[in-house]
């Protein structure tokens, strides 16, 4: 038998466990997509607590569905292999010899890591592109400029992600698709999980980025907006509030709103726990934009 | 947002819900009946921990189902009332009047207080006796005494706890259950508990008592013994280890585990969050009898 | 072998079992919200019949579901326990005591006789109050008057109701229920049975009453009304056909229809086998609210 | 509003319909092979009570299957089609013709005719013959003496029986098989109705006979046996007790109580409401063996 | 080992299996109803090759209904019988003697047959008419002329023919209704064809016809006109392309789609395998009539 | 309308189809496990021949399951990146940085291509490695030598599987599974298609390989064996008719049907539609090995 103090901490402990409560009730049997990069996905000792708290998320009845970038690895292998790429308005063109590294690197490498983390947590993954079961059709980006095989959603079918879901199979998506012809296109995973999010009616979808969220100001992260309506956002970009590189990843949040998803995070992925401190605390620690 | 300080604390509350993870994969799908009574059902502030930990259980996918007494209550009505009560070795001599009264109070007081106490935490529950749904049937004790509607199981149906259980709602159940001529009984609550947690195959039967557990030195807390195997308990109970008292309390361990019932704790019901404290941590905190 | 003459006493019975045949047809698989109060819940030949008749219903295909009363009961243990009651325009003040006694005589005594009463029949029964699976919401009664714990429904959650009638147990429903905060009412059981109705979208609610049903003139039994349409029940009120104490009935009837009851029965429950004459003859011996 | 006197019997017609709860109870959702043939199949006044009878059985929860005969209709055509037939040993020699003619008579009219007298009591029914669904395959039976296209069963299929019984839809199947070259044979509709029974694992398979059952004098009617356990038969034949005519139909009874039915019942099919009679009543009208 | 030559033949017998996928995908699931008569159902030959083209169609996946015809078998038995017949406008007198022969050979012969020559080919069916499971409510048809049992189709249930082909067994339906009152009717099997494909939301209503197909020149086979859309079938008539015989024939295919159905086929049922060479090619053999 | 000497091809045509009816009806809903490699899988022509037989499977309502090698690209890439293999016994030793590359080409690259092909005919695929869904649990090989990550299957979960299949999505896997550890290791397909095939009770394993099959005489194809019982294959190697690298194949076919697989293929995947040719013919081109 444990002594007085100790058995006091592990009182405390379970205490914890309980004021849970409230969130697990409120988010049972809900999808929840969680967009993955940045270094939430390289610094291993976050990876490891974010695994962790995707396994929680899938223990207490919700259902993530991971849709995961890939950066850093593609520029590491394409220069093992020595094939220069050219960045045109920061799109990479890709050339076919280009898209195969790149799908070999998110579907036969990244893919494959985060499924066997999240399976040593003792929950069943399966990796994916969205190539598998005729998921995403994707389509070329219409622009005058050729950027090769750089595609965008054209138009998702959950049939299979949602057969896996029931069976109690976290997916793990590459954000990777194909055209009725079977050509593939890398496709910017920020709109693949939206779109996937939108597809699948999610409650949340979840940005992991390395910003602490939206901020009044862009110097101080303590001026973080804790949440925003969506329609409150173009006056929020009208007024500079919202300004620089955050626009698209907002203009990403408003996107999926639109298409059905609940509530959309920008979360900071630079710190352990983040999404279990998001979504099992009153006020979260990034920003949510809610539908209404 | 938080300053650092305060987030570490959070992200330290963070870490604790996710150590949970290995026990919550491991009784995941599982029955868990608690015969739950004593203290931990009269004193309002453990009962509270007590009501939030089966919530939990039950967030986290385990089945619990619930087996309650409720000695002072009847005493106090049957007082009220002006029935008295001869007692023969320790049984109540039950007539008519008195079953009245004691259905009454179990079913229609205690039972729906439970009832409700869960169900504010946003999860279900219904209140049972043995009687319903032709769930327990009883017969009358064999004795050379008359005690009167003092009965035990003869079987137990489990049809529609099974339904119920498959539709998410926790049942709590009174220890009454009739004959086939529709005769009430009162039925001692450990061993209806163990009738139930055996046609029900649970993976755990759980006693909230008010002892520490089994202990090798009655006088000294600190001498909680955690796992016994249920083959040696007859050896313990020879050299006197388990003894007075307990040993009913052991020989309903025993019976349960022969109904097929994998581990049966006894725990100390007047510890906050002992079922949490229990199930979630490697030790635990009271005695585990084990199958096997 | 019988002789000649009870043979054809039997044919005659068996003739008369087929007769039923049409209305059996007619009922298959319809739920019918049973009021079950007064005479018929008292007198022991009575509620003979009346049980056999509700194990019959379910056993040819309908599904019975009840909702009981229980006056004469409370008003004898609030007695016994000498808590003395004040009426307010009929209703009785009810505090956190008197409450307490009406939940263990409706939920704890009464509801679980009639529960014993059906399953002697070879048919499953199962005795809530409208607390359990947080089926009904109440909420304080609104009035310048403080009378305690009486309430009204706000709604009906039927999820659990309708899992058990699929599973083929007879629902035996106390008038009780409780708010979000956990509190205890006291509601009419004939409007609780309206709203019940309501939200399973009965074929039929049959009320058994002390009266042979809706007459003509109230002195003369053979003047009942065997057929009112729901939109007629206003000028029959403004005529002064329907008058009295049926006035409050009859509203229940009309709110009842609203809420897409097809039929309303008021019937007289001092009659024995009075559901089955009701149910399966073409006149029946109440009086029948239609829809349209 | 009725008079007291005939509400009188109208309560007594409710009481009736109420004592067939036990047997109602007993027999519910199991499956009973009905043979038809002989005068209850012709006396038009007997075919109507028997039609009831049926469809109260199929509203009161049981599965009847009506295997048919159809002996003097089948005659009647070959006659005017001017087909003489040859017996040998009581066997109609049923040359390809013939078998036209019986299988247009059976599966085209007889069957056709009882489908159409059963949905006119509101229960739905199918006219099948052994060949459709692949339910019964049929071969030429062993003999010396070539008797063309006569049959007996070699095994049943009794998928697409089970799927309709499932569906509430009552089989009505003549008794007409192939083999697997697709050759037609007829098949003695009583071994027929045993090897049906004997695939669905039939509660009872009851033959409508023109007989009282099996009397011990076979003059005297009341001398009719009403239960005879299938162990005590043979030695009922060896002391001549079953004799005669009587002897095939026993052996018949005696093959399906092997084949898994529980109990077959020979009944006067000239007794209006003979199943009625001999399925809700304690003693029956006509004779019972049983399994065990 | 088969030498190159024979192996080459292999070779392109599996190419020619798999230039059938397309159609196979898309005609998946879908409902197929065949109005099957003239010499496709005489014609041994003929017939054999349809038989196999239904067996294909159900084991590649889809859901073929036969609705058949059977005229001169009819004929033949009335002579056989003695029986004359009035012919009226073109309609068959039919009283009562009449219909008991056109129901037996219908339903007893023409039907049975071709379950038979179906199973023999691995697949289930059963031999239905729109009696079984009160499938089709006939009413007489309206006329001035007293046609006798002569009928149109009032309404179908599609219940049991749903939960048959959901069984995988493909029903075959004789041309036969009965009223509300058990009369038998005699129906226009292309105009039960219809009913049945609209109460089946089929994909296709396919008709085994006499003739190529719907011809610009009534004189010229090679003028078949492969694809017509339902809105230009007025057209046609008023300019005479449609005339004679083929109006009442084109007049079923308009009913159809408006009941809806995706598409008509009008096709020469006297070509082997007419049903693979209309399904599985691009053009077809025969006629489409197309909704859109 | 196409003229008669067309019309008659296009008939020899949908005779071609329905010669292939017995086989689609054996086959119907059994599970084929087909180990794709060698030429099958590099040459473009045979490729697009065997991945149409693939989609043909399906549709005719077998469940394909593919298990493919990829030797020669994982090859190139080795060489591309500049990383050098040592092999021992002809096992190649991986260490970490290699099987980083093989995982990539395998299922980054030539899994996914596969799954592209499939799709293009209209049917579902997803691409999976051993471990997804926790599928195939390795161990590292056993031996003196440490060959680094060269794993065989402790077992396999076929839980995803068999969801995947009933969900009519074909499953292609890379030979690649995982340790409890999270450790990742390379498997020999040939073996890794055995433990599939058993794990699924597989009606038959095909391995597709360079060789015609069991060859009497190994210089003489047409010498091929078509036909080995599994008891007969031990002699058959004593006496020689099975030699050199046929024996470890011919093994793996022995360990396939101890583990449950009825039938086991070795075919030459240097034929077009060899797969059809196999499956749909009665000779077939290879050799099947019996189990009993």
């Amino acid at each position: 038998m444990v002594d007085k103090k100790i058995l006091e901490t592990y009182i405390n402990k379970a205490h914890i466990l309980t004021e849970a409560l409230p969130f697990i009730r409120d988010f049972n049997d809900k999808t929840m997509v969680i967009k993955y990069g940045g270094s939430a996905l390289i610094n291993p000792e976050i990876k490891e607590t974010i695994i962790k708290d995707i396994a929680l998320m899938k223990f207490v009845g919700m259902h993530p569905v991971i849709v995961h970038g890939g950066g850093p690895e593609i520029n590491s292998f394409l220069k093992k292999l020595e094939i220069e790429s050219k960045f045109i308005n920061g799109l990479r063109v890709t050339d076919e010899k280009t898209m195969e590294v790149v799908e070999m690197v998110l579907a036969g490498k990244v893919n494959k890591q985060i499924v066997t983390d999240i399976e040593l947590n003792g929950v069943k993954a399966v990796g994916l592109s969205g190539k598998d079961g005729g998921t995403v059709i994707a389509k070329k980006i219409e622009s005058d400029i050729d950027y090769g095989y750089v595609g965008t959603v054209d138009h998702v079918d959950p049939t299979m992600l949602k057969s896996l879901i029931k069976s109690d199979i976290i997916p793990v998506i590459a954000p990777i698709g194909k055209d009725e012809h079977g050509n593939t296109y890398n496709i910017n995973a920020d709109y693949m999980a939206v779109a996937i999010a939108g597809a699948l009616n999610a409650e949340k979808l979840v940005y992991l980025t390395d910003v602490p969220g939206v901020m009044k100001d862009i110097n101080d992260p303590s001026s973080i907006i804790s949440f925003i309506k969506a329609k409150d956002i173009p006056s929020l970009i009208d007024e500079g509030v919202i300004s620089g590189g955050m626009i698209p990843k907002v203009e990403c949040c408003l996107e999926a709103v639109k298409e059905g998803v609940r509530n959309v995070h920008i979360l900071d992925g630079r710190i352990k726990h983040c999404l279990i401190l998001e979504l099992f605390t009153v006020d979260g620690i990034g920003t949510m934009i809610e539908k209404e």
